[in-house]
């Protein structure tokens, strides 16, 4: 769970070796403090021509007390060092851009400002859902700024995101808060670990919190698998924000479970939930308890690997069965019963392996791709009833179970990706909760990787 | 552009050396000659209950020549040798799988055939897009199929390529020609480098051709940048196939054109696409001597590479308009002109730079991005003149310009897949004749990958 070559690399004889030699220089990430400024410095803001959302992104900017510089100001170089100025963040609103001619303004905004972006500084490129366009020329052009993105994520480095964030046109008051809170999340330390993503904003229901610090105050949520790892992380981050947090885990894992929910406040369940009954029972809890549940976070999940032609029935079985089926008879049963109320979230949790396949993975690959088949399918059909359904899909995170991949793969896992360092529980679990926000009710239908842009895709 | 690892690894001494240090074993890729039979040994077909293909797919499978063979024979070992026949292919329609319960049928297929594929052999799994799903169960399920299949792609090896082929519920006369089409094009040969890969066949019209081994006979076809490297595959490919080729490619390349177009006794075109009025004098050109163009082939492209903040204006300017811009262009000029013909065909090349994000190419990446962008936009639109839209994505491919990348960028590039090799031009110009056949009308809107399920990707 250590990453021994991080903490030397962070030394000074590290760090002199790892210049000479060109190793892999893992940063030291940014990461969230409730409380702290949401940038290391100054956003820049720019917009091209004809663009929606500059104003009511400079509005959420400045509520959220970011500095803000518009785009000449701060092209110019401070006079004494001849250097331009550090920005915590350059934000371009492209959502003017109606033809590949027009993505020149892309290169005239970032290129000048390529080398001001502060360590762990941030990268948002806002657009329009290609299949929203009102011509091939301008779905054409929004579809480009996906590759810009990716690649600014690849070339800056030192801890710095890139992120594209496609905003439905639509007035409504859900795509605003939604926006705000996706913005919130995407510039602050809660996303260390993601980028190069594409987020759809889209029309849902969205309800501002009182209090940004607590974004999940008076929330009920479920948390599935939470004795350890990332589910602890899960629990632990939501209760910070101010959910009030049921943890669940397999009895075996009793002991873990109690000392995570004494520590945060919570309560626990103890159930196996491949059990006949376990969707039912759950519901029993909470309904007698809590009388809803508002967030479920889907993040029990088990893998038993092997080859396909070495892999006993078994192996298949509990995988596809913890990892998926069990995910369609709870969510079918709290559905049913009415437990999720409007506003409500369901959030589970997939896998860059759901996205790749991965060798010896046959069965959770296929248990994790079908994770996104129900994001897929599940979030239209809810989003009548006011529930956003959406999934995270970890990359390397730092955890018992990755401690023990044999090295050479530990450390390619580590550091094929733009971080350079694996992630930690903590960031998938700030991942689930911006997801899990009333504030994000216009972010549905997502999966969004924490995976530091992995190399590996499909 | 030659691959010595590879060369060194298939000699004697290579051999022993690569078992002995579990070095990447690049095996020789089954390729594609006319005449040749589909597959190195019989198919083993199989079905999930319910499922909907598997009387057509077999029906298709004995036309092309295919020995069948159905579940319980093939699943015998041989009483001699003790071990299972082997299989040129495994071909499973999944269409009827309709809850993740109901995936186990996969495992039980999969697991005893798993080490009977022979090399270059192929995996297929038909399935129904999950959109067009009944129920979002049927639609998480089939979505599954994806983590399999690209499991499967990076276990099997020695140049076993898997695919997933979602087929549109319809009993139209084009789906049923168009999965002919494509199911002869994953079998055989032709899609050696493609793997990994999920191809969507609609409900477009689609017409079978009267000799499968001219699937382009009497087409008229042009294609850019053809003087060189893939450009120069494709014409020499689509001429094989039948066509009669237009080969364009800027005045100062003309020898090499002259060189191609004598070659396979095609016309040769010597025109600077970015020029304002290249698009008309191109029409003209086409209307003039074939009065229509069947098939357009937009292969022509260029990089400038450098990171954004080295990058001057005018490396961004030219690839931006020669990789994307004038495709646009060119296709309004000939759209609008009435030079396709219903049964057209819209063939773009875009990379996996452009899927993923590069490193020195945002300029590259947001151009072949925006060609993605256009296949999406643009197949729907055209849908309804019969003309269909479609895009390959290559990988790592041989070629001039992958000769001179760096040595351990460029082993790193060969590697990384799951051929452990680069492909060759002619992979990409054998998946573009596919997608410009008649034959495959009801295949629109995709991006095939043509990268030997390269890790890369987003």
């Amino acid at each position: 769970m250590t990453d021994r070559y991080a903490s030397f690399v962070r030394s000074g004889a590290g760090r002199a070796l790892v210049k000479r030699l060109g190793l892999p220089d893992p940063p030291r990430l940014r990461r969230h403090t409730p409380g702290e400024p949401l940038l290391p410095g100054p956003a820049l803001l720019g917009a091209a021509g004809g663009s929606r959302l500059a104003v009511q992104v400079g509005r959420i900017l400045l509520d959220a007390g970011v500095e803000l510089r518009d785009t000449p100001a701060s092209s110019t170089p401070d006079p004494t060092t001849g250097r331009l100025p550090g920005n915590g963040a350059l934000v371009y609103d492209a959502t003017g851009i109606t033809d590949s001619t027009g993505l020149r303004q892309l290169y005239d905004f970032f290129h000048p400002q390529a080398r001001s972006v502060l360590p762990s500084g941030r990268v948002i490129v806002l657009g329009t859902p290609p299949a929203g366009c009102g011509s091939p020329r301008e779905a054409t052009a929004q579809r480009s700024l996906e590759g810009l993105v990716r690649s600014i994520g690849k070339e800056f480095g030192r801890g710095v995101t890139a992120q594209l964030v496609y905003v439905t046109p639509d007035g409504d008051a859900g795509t605003a808060t939604s926006l705000e809170a996706t913005l919130r999340f995407l510039l602050s330390g809660r996303s260390a670990y993601v980028s190069g993503q594409v987020v759809r904003v889209g029309t849902g229901t969205a309800t501002a919190p009182a209090d940004w610090n607590r974004p999940l105050a008076g929330q009920v949520v479920l948390v599935t698998g939470a004795a350890r790892g990332i589910g602890a992380a899960v629990a632990r981050v939501l209760s910070r924000d101010g959910a009030q947090v049921v943890a669940l885990d397999v009895p075996a894992a009793g002991d873990a479970l109690a000392a995570v929910v004494n520590e945060i406040g919570g309560t626990a369940v103890q159930l196996d939930l491949t059990g006949a009954d376990a969707p039912a029972r759950l519901a029993d809890h909470l309904a007698d308890r809590h009388g809803r549940v508002d967030v479920v976070v889907h993040n029990a999940g088990i893998t038993r690997d092997r080859t396909l032609g070495r892999m006993d029935a078994d192996r298949w079985d509990a995988v596809l069965d913890v990892n998926l089926s069990s995910q369609e008879r709870i969510n079918d049963v709290l559905l049913e019963r009415e437990l999720i109320p409007a506003g409500g979230r369901l959030v589970a949790v997939s896998s860059i392996a759901g996205i790749a396949g991965n060798r010896g993975q046959t069965n959770y690959a296929t248990s994790k791709a079908g994770v996104i088949g129900l994001v897929d399918a599940l979030a239209p059909a809810l989003a009548g009833r006011g529930i956003s359904v959406n999934a995270v899909a970890p990359g390397f995170i730092e955890t018992r179970l990755t401690a023990r991949v044999p090295l050479v793969i530990r450390e390619a896992g580590r550091r094929m990706n733009s971080m350079a360092q694996g992630g930690l529980p903590v960031d998938v679990a700030e991942t689930i909760g911006w997801l899990a926000w009333p504030a994000s009710g216009a972010v549905s239908g997502n999966v969004v990787r924490v995976c530091g842009q992995s190399l590996l895709g499909a």
